[in-house]
């Protein structure tokens, strides 16, 4: 018989946290045991024996959750920002003393979207040219996303150690930016349009040919798969693991 | 039995020339009757009975050639550039005493690309969000692309007649300029590949949809339908036309 | 001062009648005066003085609905599938009673989709070869999708008038049948895939050039702009209309 | 100072041979020290000092060919088909006495394909859905493609080790076939489109979230950095190599 893991969501009445009790309650392999909200007592991950937190709350209150469970030698998944490299200090020296117990820390639950850029950065060595087209809905503020941000770092990267020069250019006039912004060397294009939520394209060039990855997230859901396949993993990566790219044994 | 038409190429040594001489020879509705290259005499085009001419070679020569026909009677179907307004006054006086002959000048004779600018201008009236991506070879000096200006154009003017408002951006940080240029109020994004020809991409969104209107442009042979789809309509077209789109009778 | 319409809306607890309610009250053109569910009198619309009804309810009640409404001189927006010759037959009797009502039917309000298949109709002409790709999540029972056959239908119209012959094909094997369905002379493929809802991909092609028509539903609220479009311009549209590409005023 | 490799190519009359005499001539790492064509002795490759051969001829001369280079303790870099398994069998036993030289044989040197149906496979595992659609210029015969076919096997072989079902499909009524062909539980879609020439996508879904991978080869360029990566490591790789995969050091 497989495992079933028992597991508590903190933040349950957010958005992203309905979505994880609503994942967590149609998995086989768990049980939901707790769906903690705004006010209520962290002892009650301990009374009904949960095995792994998932934190889905706000950067006021992440931080104490997270050091809670590890005290109490549950596992920790989470999926809220805020985590500046004190707070990570911290929780690593708390973890030597909790040898057993895994905590995941992701930006990113979309496990396309991770997938996209790791594979990126591996293709962009053997192409001459790389640029990178984020898209997402027009009520956001920052312009490029973080994940393109992200990807372009990588992709820089990737082409540093191989050696590879920058994209050829021959553009001499350009008055109005179309260009875009330019990242680690890597051209970035922002495209804001009513109906998108959260996409992003890396396109790849070299003599007569060309190679696409494109990832598109819809919605919240989209986070999910990745969310249970960290529940599921956390406990046999002890310590401190930031970034879901570590579980997903793409090497 | 239909007709075949009689067809000099001037230029025809030049790259789309040699192009525009395979295509005349393979189409079933026309006979080549002249290829003229640098030097040859345009009393051949009489010599050879031409009823059409394309012209297909450098600014400098192109209006002496086009007036050459005109006065004898022949049609032209022009693809080269240099045509400014005083050019054009001057032959439109020319063609009124030949009423019956009739001139094609277009900068653009690849019909998909037509036709996308065509449909994104009409489409952009229905929907909230609008921008446009081309994308090129890396060689390219301008950006971004006198197409994707065009197109940016023709979509302010639809949406200005429609009365309908810029597209919705809540941006408040773009350091690099990811959000591209702004043309009309419509933002433009170019891309430049290694592998790439000509490439145009219209996103219009709207609440929970997206239409994308996408041309490629792979070879020169993509401007051949175009030119040949002119010999054939340019005899029932007297005067001046300029551009294709004339003679696609899209609405 | 611009006109503010009353409406209401028949069927309003249902998924798509719920998008409906919500759009007409953001809608500053609009007054919601009625929102019926099953078993509410239909004379709460005589009651409210509802000048348009929008019915979003099921074949088995439509009509009665549709004809309610055109007795009391209202006119109506019809969502709701059932609608066979019969029906309609009956519902143009009607009408001609009632000469300055209209009622708009149409299967299809996302205008996307719609402004999709009317541009491949037209540039099918054009082109050598085209083939639809329609893609759907992967609950769905029938395959190609409506909306798929419906735009080969309208491709293949288009080019039997133009006289354009059949797309070249070579194959010679093809022992699985990866070429997809043949629709009235048009090759279509249906692909089935979780996290999409209904997306429609028209490919036209033609020597050295692609053109690509794209739509993408993402979800419900993709309907609600053809149905706003709807109640605005059915008073100017006396009699009946079957399908919204009337309204658009494409040509 | 960097190796100056001295490369002969062996059918440098074809299509492919011509394209890969220029791409030789064009590297800076590279000398090209004989073009051989049909009837050229192959004691040329001796008398010029030829340390890698490329073999692009045909399957009747390709097994001579490489079995004379790897007697003469030349590397190969092969992109000629014909080689069955007998073949390869029989240049294995002649390898054992020739320690030192490599041979690769690629059915495929465009890098981008390579690295497409190896980031599908990688990621199938995590998507509940995938598919793949081929399109290709409209004179192929077969249908679908060898690479579609290999890019489903990969992923079929990726989904079984990590115990991942069949994609889920509700499909009941399909009466024309649009669902395509299924290769090893994958669907398979084939397009054949003119002004094409040999592209790939896989379509990878999931709740919320879509993966797509593209390949586009434009034209045989798309071969010769694949071919020339090929001739920098053919020695550091002794022995038959089958598949350019294995240089690219993707894990």
């Amino acid at each position: 018989m497989s495992k079933i893991w028992k597991v508590a969501v903190i933040g349950a009445a957010g958005r992203m946290g309905s979505e994880a009790v609503a994942a967590v309650n149609q998995a086989d392999d768990m049980e939901l045991v707790a769906a903690l909200g705004n006010g209520d007592s962290l002892e009650l991950l301990v009374e009904y024996s949960a095995e792994v937190m998932i934190d889905l709350t706000v950067p006021a209150v992440t931080e104490q959750n997270v050091r809670f469970a590890v005290e109490h030698d549950i596992h920790a998944v989470v999926g809220t920002t805020g985590w500046d490299q004190e707070r990570l200090s911290n929780l690593e020296t708390l973890l030597k003393e909790h040898p057993s117990v895994g905590v995941l820390i992701a930006p990113n639950f979309a496990i396309g979207s991770i997938l996209a850029t790791e594979f990126a950065a591996k293709a962009a060595r053997f192409f001459e040219s790389v640029e990178v087209i984020e898209m997402h809905h027009p009520n956001k503020v920052d312009a490029p996303s973080g994940t393109a941000v992200h990807t372009a770092q990588k992709i820089a990267e990737s082409r540093a150690v191989a050696g590879v020069g920058p994209s050829p250019d021959a553009t001499e006039t350009d008055p109005d930016g179309s260009r875009g912004a330019v990242v680690d060397g890597v051209n970035v294009h922002a495209v804001r349009l009513r109906g998108l939520t959260a996409h992003q394209e890396i396109l790849l060039g070299d003599a007569g040919q060309q190679l696409v990855i494109r990832h598109d997230s819809f919605d919240r859901t989209s986070f999910m798969p990745g969310v249970l396949l960290g529940v599921r993993q956390v406990a046999e990566n002890p310590g401190l693991s930031v970034g879901l790219d570590r579980y997903l044994n793409l090497d």
